[in-house]
C-alpha cells in the first residue's frame, strides 16, 4: 500500500557539527521508494550512505556554522505487508540460520537477553512454538506494561523495562527483542513510520526470525501493521536513532506524518495465534 | 610474521545440540592463513560460514547425540602488522569517516560509551589529538585496573569496570571501547591468538579508527603486539565469543597455543605517543 | 522450643586485624538465650556490643598479630513462635505505624523497592490484605526463582534476583523484602539459624509488620519455621552478616548446627493463608 | 549562631492520604531548637515522631479528604558548629568505635560502597590520615561532578554519579559518603537548611567519623559550613527525604528560607587539610 511520509526536523547550531540522519524509508523488496525529497535549509553538504549490512541509509549533514537547521524529508513509499500462516512460521534450528539471522541472537546495549534467560524460559518455554512464544511476549508486555512518556529516558534497557513496567514503544521493542532472544529466537529493532500513530512520531517495533521470515511485531499494539514503512532494522535503538549529532547542535522539533494515498485503508489485526506479517 | 596457532577444546553434550565456534583466523590483507585443519571427534556435521560485515568467520558444528566431543583446530598463519607514525594518525572528521567506522561510534551491550561522556572528556578530553586520547586511554586503564582472574563475569561491562577496576583482557579492552566511543573515536573489539601471553588463552584487545586505519591497542600490555593473530573484531564481547552453544553442552576445557616460526622474534613495543600498530 | 546451636569459624590473619562477629542470637521477649559459650582460640582481646536499635548484639574481636584464628560459639536458646490468625493480620495504616516499622518502609543496599512499585502492584496489588499480598509474594519467589549456589554473590540485590530469578536464601529474602516494601508493608531482613536446614548454614528470612505483629516469612520454604532461632534483623544483609572483616583476614571455614533439645520436633507449616507466625 | 528557617510545602490530594514530613531541625547538643511553629491548612491531624535512633524527628499528617494542602513550619534554630583542629581529627580503630558509628560503615541503597573498594583505594588510599582522605574526596568530587539539575533523578546512586559525574547535592553528599565507607571511614547523609544557598533549597551534606567527632563536609561547596542547620541524619536519602506521600497525592510547591538573625554574618571555610567543623 501506498503512503506519503514525512518528517520535518529542526535544531539550533550553536557551532559547526555534523549531523546524521536515520529518517528515510530503506529500499528492499518488500518496500518501494517511488519518490523522495530530502532537503536542509540553509542549503548543507550532504552524503547519503548505505549501512554496510544495507540496513539502513542516512544523510551525513555537515553544518558549516552555527544557526538554525530545518530538515524536510518527505517520500512516497510502497510497502508489501503479507499475513503468513502460523502452520508456515515453523521453528528454524540454529544449524539452519543464515549469518544475518545468526547476529540478532546476540545481547545488545539496550537488550541484554544473557540476562533474561530464566525469566524467558519459565515465562514463555513451553509455549508450543517460537511463534507462539513471541506472541505470548508481545502479549505479557501489552498486558503488564503501562504506556506512558516520561518515565524512561536514552539508557533505559530492557533489564529496566521488565521490572520497571513502564515505557514508551522503543521500550516495549527492547524489551521485546531481550526476551526472543533469550529464548534463541533471533530478533531485531526496527524504526518506521505508522500510519494512524497517535500522537504521530517515529515508532519503533521489532521483528522475530521465524519459518524464514522476519515477522513484525508491535508489542505497544498502537498502529496496523500493514501501516508501517520500515526506516531502519539493527540489534536495537543504538544502532538505528533517527538523529545522530556531533558537535553542538541543539534539537529544537520534530514533526512526523504518514498519510495513506489509497481510497480506503484496511488496518490489519496484529500477529495473532493463527498468523503473522511480514514484509514480501 | 608466520605463526602456528591452535586451539583445543572439549564439551560434553548431554544432547543433540548445536555449538557454533569462532576460532579461526579471519582473511583479510593484513593476514594471510596459509593452511589451517579443523576437525571435531568424533566427526560430525559442520558448516563455515562468514559474517556478513566479513570480520569473523564461524563453525556451525551440529551435535547428532549426547557424547563427548573434542574439537583440533590448527593453522598456519602469517599476519603484517606495520607501526604507522603518529603525524599519519590525524583525527578523522565524522563526516570522513566511513560506514563501517561509523557503526563502532555507538554503544553495544558490554560498551555503555552513552554512559561515560563525561568521564572521558574529563579525563581524556584535552589531549591534543584522537591518537593521543586513545594512547592515554590505555595507560589510564593499565595504571588503574588490576588484572586479576575470578572477580569478573560473563556479564560484567565496562560500566562496571570503570570503577570496580579489576578484571581480564575482555574487560580491559571493553573499557578501552566504551572511552573511545564517548569520545566520539570508532573503536571495536579484538578477539586473537597472542604468541608469548602468559598463560596461553585467547586475547582480547581493541582497535580504534585512526587517520584512517585500525590501530590495535592492547590495555593489558601482556603480549607483543606483532605477535597478534586476528580472529574476529566486533562491537563487544557479545558478537565475538570463541563458542556459543545451544541446547545441553557442558564446557570441559580449553588449551590455545601460538607458537612462532620464523628464526627470532622481536616483539614491538604497544603502540606509544610516537606510532601505532596496525594490519596493513 | 529450646535448642542448642553452635557456630564455629575460622580465618586466618595475615596480620593485625579486626572481626565483628554477629553470629549471637539476640535476646527479646521471643527468644531466652539460656546459656551461651564465646570463645576465640588464641584468646584474643573481645568486646560485646548490642546495636543502637536493639536488632543485634555483636562481637568486635581485636587480632593482635598474624595466625590462624578460630571462633567458637555454643548456646541454648528458647525461642517462643506463635501461630497468628489471618483475621488478626489486619493492614496497619501509616499513621499507625510505630517508627520502627516505618523506617522499614525505606528501600536499602540490596533491597531496592523503589524501583518495583509497579511490579508488585501488578502482581500482587490486587490480594484482600498486606498479609494475603506477603503469601502471595513468597509463593510467587518459590515458584519463580531457583534455589541454586554459585549463580549470585555479595553485589546480588533484589533487582537483579526478580529477572535472573536464581539466588540463595539471601537472595530470596531481599527480593520478599523489596517487594513487600514496594507495597507498603514494612519488612526487615532476618539471619537465624534453622533446625533441619540442608545442609546446615547460617539461614535468611524476613518479617513483615502485620496486625501489629512482625510476622516470619521464609520463601524459600526450606527450614519450618519454630525452628528458627534469631540472629539480627536489619534493612538487609549489609546491615547482617555474621561476619564483618576489617585488616587482611582470610576466611578459611564455617561449621553451623542446630539441635532440638525437646523430645519430639513438630515442624510447623510456613505462614499459609489462615495464620502467621511471630516470635511473641 | 541564629537563624529564622521556614518552609513552606504544597500539596494536592487527590483522596484521603498519609503525608510523612521530615523538615524540622531535630534537637541535639550542637543545635537548640528556640521556638518553632507547625500548621498545616486545612487544619489535619498531626503526630510528632523521633526516629529511634533519634537522628529525626517527623510529622505524620494524615490527610482525610481530597484537597489542597499547605504546610506552614518556621522555626528560631541556634547552631553550634566549631572548628576542630587536624591533629585531634586522628583515625580511630574500629574496635574503639561506637556502634553509631559502626552501622554507618555499611553500604546502602544510594551509596554501594561495597562496590568502590579499588577505586576508593587507588585514589585516595595513600593519603596519610583518615581527615585528609576525605578532604581528597570533596575536592576530587567537587573538581570531576558536574554541579546541574535534570540530569539525575531519586533512583541515582553514587554508583552512578561517579561515573556519569554530573548531578546535584544529593548526589554529591551519596558519592561523599560512599567513598569514605569504602575507606572503613563511618559516613552519614545530612539534610539541612543552608544559609546563602542559592537558589534556597533544602541542602545535603555529609558527616565523617573522625578523631571521635561527626565532621561535617559539603562536597559541593555551596553555601557556608556554619550556617547549616541539621534536619536528619541517616544512611542515605532513603531515610531522609523530607516527605513521603502514601496514598494519591501530588506535590505542587516548595518554598525553603534561611534568615540569619545575628548583626553580621562570618561563613567559614569548608573543612581543610588544617581543620574540620562539627556540631559541638
Amino acid at each position: 500500500m501506498k503512503f506519503e511520509v514525512a518528517a520535518n526536523i529542526a535544531y539550533e547550531a550553536k557551532s559547526s557539527s555534523t549531523l546524521i540522519l536515520n529518517v528515510q524509508p530503506y529500499k528492499f523488496d518488500g518496500q518501494l521508494v517511488i519518490k523522495e525529497d530530502f532537503h536542509v535549509d540553509p542549503d548543507l553538504k550532504m552524503q547519503e550512505l548505505l549501512s554496510d549490512t544495507g540496513e539502513k541509509r542516512f544523510q551525513v549533514v555537515e553544518v558549516a556554522e552555527a544557526g538554525n537547521i530545518s530538515i524536510h524529508y518527505k517520500a512516497t513509499v510502497e510497502n508489501e505487508i503479507k499475513a503468513i500462516p502460523a502452520e508456515h512460521l515453523v521453528d528454524v534450528p540454529i544449524q539452519k540460520m543464515p549469518v544475518a539471522a545468526l547476529s540478532y541472537l546476540n545481547p545488545s546495549r539496550y537488550c541484554q537477553s544473557d540476562r533474561l534467560y530464566k525469566f524467558a524460559s519459565n515465562k514463555f518455554g513451553n509455549k508450543e512454538s517460537a511463534f507462539h512464544k513471541v506472541i505470548a511476549i508481545c502479549d505479557w508486555i501489552n498486558d503488564n506494561v503501562e504506556y506512558s512518556g516520561g518515565h524512561t529516558n536514552a539508557q533505559t534497557s530492557a533489564y529496566d523495562t521488565i521490572t520497571e513496567q513502564v515505557g514508551v514503544c522503543r521500550d516495549f521493542a527492547h524489551l521485546g527483542v531481550a526476551l526472543c532472544r533469550a529464548l534463541t529466537i533471533p530478533a531485531r529493532y526496527l524504526t518506521c513510520y505508522a500510519y494512524q500513530l497517535q500522537p504521530p512520531d517515529f515508532h519503533a517495533c521489532f521483528e522475530a526470525y521465524l519459518g524464514g521470515y522476519w515477522i513484525i511485531f508491535d508489542a505497544t499494539k498502537l498502529a496496523p501493521i500493514n501501516g508501517l514503512i520500515k526506516i531502519a532494522t539493527g540489534p536495537d535503538a543504538a544502532d538505528t536513532a533517527f538523529a545522530g549529532t556531533f558537535g553542538n547542535l541543539d534539537f529544537r522539533s520534530l514533526d512526523v506524518s504518514s498519510r495513506f494515498l489509497g481510497d480506503e485503508f484496511q488496518g490489519v489485526d496484529y500477529s495473532t495465534s493463527t498468523q503473522g506479517y511480514a514484509y514480501v
